[in-house]
């Protein structure tokens, strides 16, 4: 064997057991006892124990070293483990264990003080967090910039000043369609009427399949907060019912079958090899907010839903396709970054990175971050926060320790907003299908486009393949602007 | 940190990753999706070798040779430890390796087989798998008895030599019960009527909190064929249901409820040590069974569960508590061993056991076991086999290379009578618990006397020191003769 086919067979281990981790956290979220929750951090910590040894294991570096890649798919791969190997070991074993006790241990205590709107509680923790994320982010960053070392976890090759720059000019455009689209005089109906769950969780499951989910692959349950899990063969989707608010339902399970079908459209040659798995969480992002939004809240879907949802659940008090479209789409104030529509979502996001990248770079004392916050949410949302846990203490991500992860939110919606164009100019008669509830073009030209490359190319290098032009914001605000300019007669 | 510190910080990690692997198997079983099978064989494969490497690390043995375990339970830990090191040791690697992919593969050989009753395209596996399973006996034995030491990981001290006698002694007194009872001019009505399947996983979940089942510790879920899994603070079961037989789902989740209930009985200071687990397959079954035969198919019991049936299920064609008891135990002839009653259940397993020592020492050729099978069929069960599905095709034990698996079904029994007897003893009004549907004593004596010492005492040992005598047959044959005596009026 070539040092190269041996770090394949070793690697192809290591992916086997980092899926086995995906299926206990799958576990955890939705079907294990409640009474098991301290054995299971000691079996999580066990298995993440082993598949830190074998990540950073001396016999990588070497095969690393003396593996010669063939071809274009052996450099990327060669290329992925080396980056896991680097992020691995320059990370000190007792950092990484307080990093991990810590932020086990301080995410409850967030939850006692968001459920209690105490942010004194909080702070002390939360400095230690922030503490141990720098001195984490420095031995990553190895004299970079620290929080782009932390952001390359999530978005391999993204920094926070070109990100940063990006923002800032899609601010002051979002700030203004926001105070246009609630200046109007028009305001979409509210859905009326009781939902129940087995017709709502009937209908998510119709959705997926809508939406091309692979249920042989596949599977959905409940949980408290929806996500996806899994890949290769095995890629899960939740979701979660609100019986007076079906689009709760619907929404994150169309949500999630985009994050799952990235995973179950990767080409199977790459199942268990570095490659066989999203490529970044904004690419990952892309694909869950273009089946949800771009797709699935255009005029043309919500016609077709506007129909299966008469047929299922009657008269809802709303009579048109096009006045349903509109709630569909309805923009309303809110505090709540994951209650967020299209217009406020990426003010919401924007506002956290700032807030972060300055923790990071220790700008801004955590006895300052609530004013800070409560500042900006004024400026960008023209109301005042009402208690902490409508602001700082909404979000979960601080408290484990995910500095760097909420931009790969907007990233995904500045791709979604990519491939939705260069998708349009691929596929003119696209409303066409969406209109009889067929999706297939669209998810097959994502799948062809996007998700059968898993992690083949970088991050950026993938959108701008499928769209034939470098990522940018424009086309997410043209979008934006045109759709909200006509459900809101501006 | 002693030698023995660092042993046991080591092995709760392993334990730890031991359960995972439970966890994994769960979710096989359950809700795995279809396509996910291949994907998930390399996921297991990947685990049980991180399993295998902890268990036959060099440093295992070192820390061995240096720990003085200081009580009773510590030398009981390094006792466990050191059985498991050696019997991780003792066996090539490629061997082992051989060992999971032949029997791997030839799971799926023996099920074609089977639902074809095509003895001829098994044979070939079969004896691969033999041949396989003989020389890793030999590498275990070490000069002493090859069986006994494949028994031994399924219920270590026992010896095939001890069980052949008391099987012996056994056989015809089942024999002649057998007869006498399908002799009898008396047999019990069947069911009738239609179980829906709503009702009776709400009966299933109800009876499983009757035998004391720890919710907030476990679930119930629908597999293929019940089977409990996990331990420490999460043990579930699982049931199936066939709508015209309850009893198929409500007794299967009564035995499942008696295995889960000993894990979840176990000191939680053992959890994640070698001795947070039921002891031997044996003792294990001793619970399961003692669960659902000696209690849950007693007169007392099933006069509360007839009732139960009445109000749930209306009229299904039985008038009195005596006559669904006799229902309940009803004895009909059959191939099947998991379909068997109490009367004919051991003998399907002294016919096993018998068949698969000679095929490991040599004495029989897998060319000449149908015949063997359906000769010693006809001799203790009267009449022919009449076809292979029905015969030695029935059990996928042997596919998987479960040699030494079956004795411990009957050891599981033959502990229930003796256990049952000094229950009686010490419980004499359990009847009048019983007859409530109150089990709350019999299962809080096991609970004191069996299940909270988990892996302590060697199998043997701790039901001697629940009964107060040396474990034997002969109360299992007596509750037995008694039994059915009064049933079929003999």
């Amino acid at each position: 064997m070539t040092a190269y086919d041996q770090l394949m067979a070793y690697q192809r281990q290591t992916e086997a057991l980092a899926q086995v981790a995906g299926r206990l956290g799958w576990d955890q979220e939705t079907v294990m006892p409640r009474g098991a929750a301290d054995q299971r951090s000691e079996e999580v910590a066990a298995l993440e124990g082993v598949l830190h040894a074998r990540r950073s294991d001396p016999r990588v570096a070497g095969w690393l070293a003396a593996a010669e890649p063939r071809d274009a798919t052996a450099r990327a791969a060669t290329r992925l483990i080396r980056r896991s190997f680097d992020r691995a070991t320059r990370v000190p074993a007792d950092l990484a264990q307080e990093i991990a006790r810590v932020t086990s241990m301080a995410q409850g205590i967030w939850a006692s003080a968001r459920a209690a709107d105490d942010v004194a509680a909080f702070l002390p923790t939360l400095a230690e967090v922030i503490a141990l994320k720098r001195a984490e982010a420095a031995a990553l960053a190895q004299g970079n910039d620290p929080y782009d070392a932390l952001l390359d976890d999530y978005e391999p090759g993204a920094t926070a000043a070109s990100l940063g720059a990006m923002f800032e000019r899609m601010r002051p455009r979002l700030v203004a369609l926001r105070a246009a689209v609630l200046g109007a005089g028009h305001q979409p109906q509210a859905l009326q009427g009781h939902f129940g769950s087995d017709g709502q969780l009937r209908m998510a499951r119709d959705l997926a399949a809508t939406f091309g989910y692979d249920w042989n692959r596949g599977r959905l349950d409940l949980a408290v907060h929806p996500f996806s899990s899994g890949g290769g063969s095995d890629a899960r989707i939740t979701t979660r019912v609100v019986e007076s608010e079906p689009f709760n339902c619907f929404y994150s399970t169309i949500h999630e079958t985009g994050h799952a079908c990235y995973e179950l459209g990767i080409d199977p040659d790459y199942a268990l090899t570095p490659l066989g798995a999203g490529v970044s969480m904004g690419v990952h992002e892309s694909q869950s907010r273009i089946y949800e939004n771009q797709l699935g809240r255009s005029p043309a879907f919500t016609g077709w839903m506007f129909g299966q949802m008469r047929e299922r659940f009657g008269d809802f008090g709303i009579a048109t396709p096009q006045a349903f479209c509109a709630t569909v789409n309805r923009v309303q104030p809110g505090y709540i970054r994951t209650e967020a529509d299209e217009v406020h979502y990426n003010l919401h996001v924007m506002l956290r990175f700032d807030l972060e990248r300055a923790l990071i770079r220790g700008d801004l004392d955590v006895t300052d971050l609530e004013a800070a916050w409560n500042a900006r949410f004024a400026a960008d949302f023209g109301v005042a926060v009402d208690r902490p846990s409508h602001g700082m203490l909404q979000d979960v991500h601080w408290s484990v320790g995910l500095f760097g992860y909420f931009p790969t939110y907007t990233l995904g919606n500045v791709y979604a907003g990519c491939l939705h164009q260069a998708l349009r100019a691929a596929l003119p008669d696209l409303d066409a299908d969406l209109a009889q509830g067929d999706t297939a073009s669209a998810t097959g030209w994502l799948r062809e486009n996007v998700q059968r490359f898993g992690g083949l190319y970088q991050p950026r290098e993938v959108i701008a393949k499928a769209c034939g032009f470098d990522p940018t914001e424009g086309p997410l605000l043209d979008y934006l602007e045109a759709k909200f300019a006509a459900i809101y007669q501006l």
